[in-house]
């Protein structure tokens, strides 16, 4: 299934982070904050002056956006106005 | 009925998918999420760059449209701008 | 008394649909939803793309609009807006 | 005291319509719902395009306008735009 | 001290009017109801088209403005489109 | 410490007028209503038109602008929309 | 990992200063305010007319913009409208 966002949209995919505590354990989904880390997966048709693409990884804001399962997996429907920065590692 | 969405309006018909567990058992709908896939039944007098087009499957916004029910199935009249995304099988 | 709607907006008149159950009984008033179809019963000063005329049955938003009595009989007035497509039996 | 309205704003007065039961009996103030038909008593400086004058008697949005008393008698001071019909009877 | 309000703002003075029972018994303020009538005491730079002046009497809208005391007396800044009404006695 | 407001803001500190109670007494501040009246300390990027400067005392509505301390006094920055009248004793 | 702004954005971190009691008791964090006070770490494409750049000390308001984490250290993804003013120590 190929799912493409409409107008000024995003789709992308959540970046979870494994989070340990000091001793090395590895905390589940459910006690760690909800993730604002993700990849673009599709876009939509974006204005000319964005210049965000497939591949990058970017921060968003929590609670925006309408989250979808794609082939059991979370991905999230976005606006880019919702999209905050560009991350490089 | 015909029933033929005013302006910027789609009507819209949700898309039920099965959900069986891991053990092979079917959910009920009440088990499940809130359907957010739907065919377009019929649409209004859209804008010129819409490309969107009765027969297309859409993702839409969670809680967005007024439901209807034509002939005892539930339907859909939402905004063309509630409409995320086009879907291809 | 004759009530004609200011500006953009229609004096509508619900249609009520009686509901059986399965087995033929009539379900009384307060067991069935809200109703969204009406009829148009007049027209304020509309823009003159809109097409919609006295006499046509229209889908409207529900809890839209104002209630009011004409004559011991429900009716609404609702902006146009509010009216979500029109219904061809 | 004379109320002049100011821009945009009508000085309108509730018409109680009294209400007998089947039986004849004449309801108390409190017992029946906020009236929402009036007659125009001033209007401020409206539109051009807008043809209401004193003397209409109109139907407004329940819970629109601010309710002043002029000579102990209730009266509300109105935007047009709250103003939803004419009546006439 | 002189208040000057900014803009298109007013700073009016409420006019109390005593209230009396049928018994001809005076009414403290705590029983009645907030006055809704001013007198203009000073007025911002407002614009061309506003006929309001220093010593008119309005009425506007109840919990609009902002309260201040003047050499201990009541008095509120309020928005010229807050004003309802001009009344003449 | 300088602080510089940006854009269409102010800083302004707060005037605290003592306040005595007929017989006398000293109101601490907890005891009196939140104080008003305000000196202006710095002025951002103001419109041409404003003629507010430094050193000019106002009023200001309630419960506007962003609270801060510099040096240990109570400051606020506050839009120029904010001030409701320029003060003169 | 480097984190970019998006459009009007900059990317800021709270500036923590420590408080002591009048005994010389240096305040754990939860016992202090929330801080206002940060320093430019990155800018997004901001309009010509702003002055911000990085390195800046600014003020900002209090519960405005989007917490994030960068190597373990909070930052905030802010509006350039929520920057109050600029800070020369």
């Amino acid at each position: 299934m190929m799912v493409k966002p409409l107008g000024n949209r995003l789709l992308i995919k959540p970046v979870v982070e494994e989070k340990k505590t000091a001793g090395g354990l590895v905390l589940p989904d459910s006690a760690t904050e909800k993730p604002q880390k993700a990849v673009i997966v599709e876009v939509g048709t974006l204005d000319e002056d964005c210049t965000l693409k497939v591949g990058d990884k970017v921060i968003f804001a929590k609670y925006s956006g309408t989250e979808i399962k794609i082939e059991d997996e979370d991905h999230i429907i976005i606006d880019v106005d919702d999209v905050l920065a560009k991350v490089e590692d």
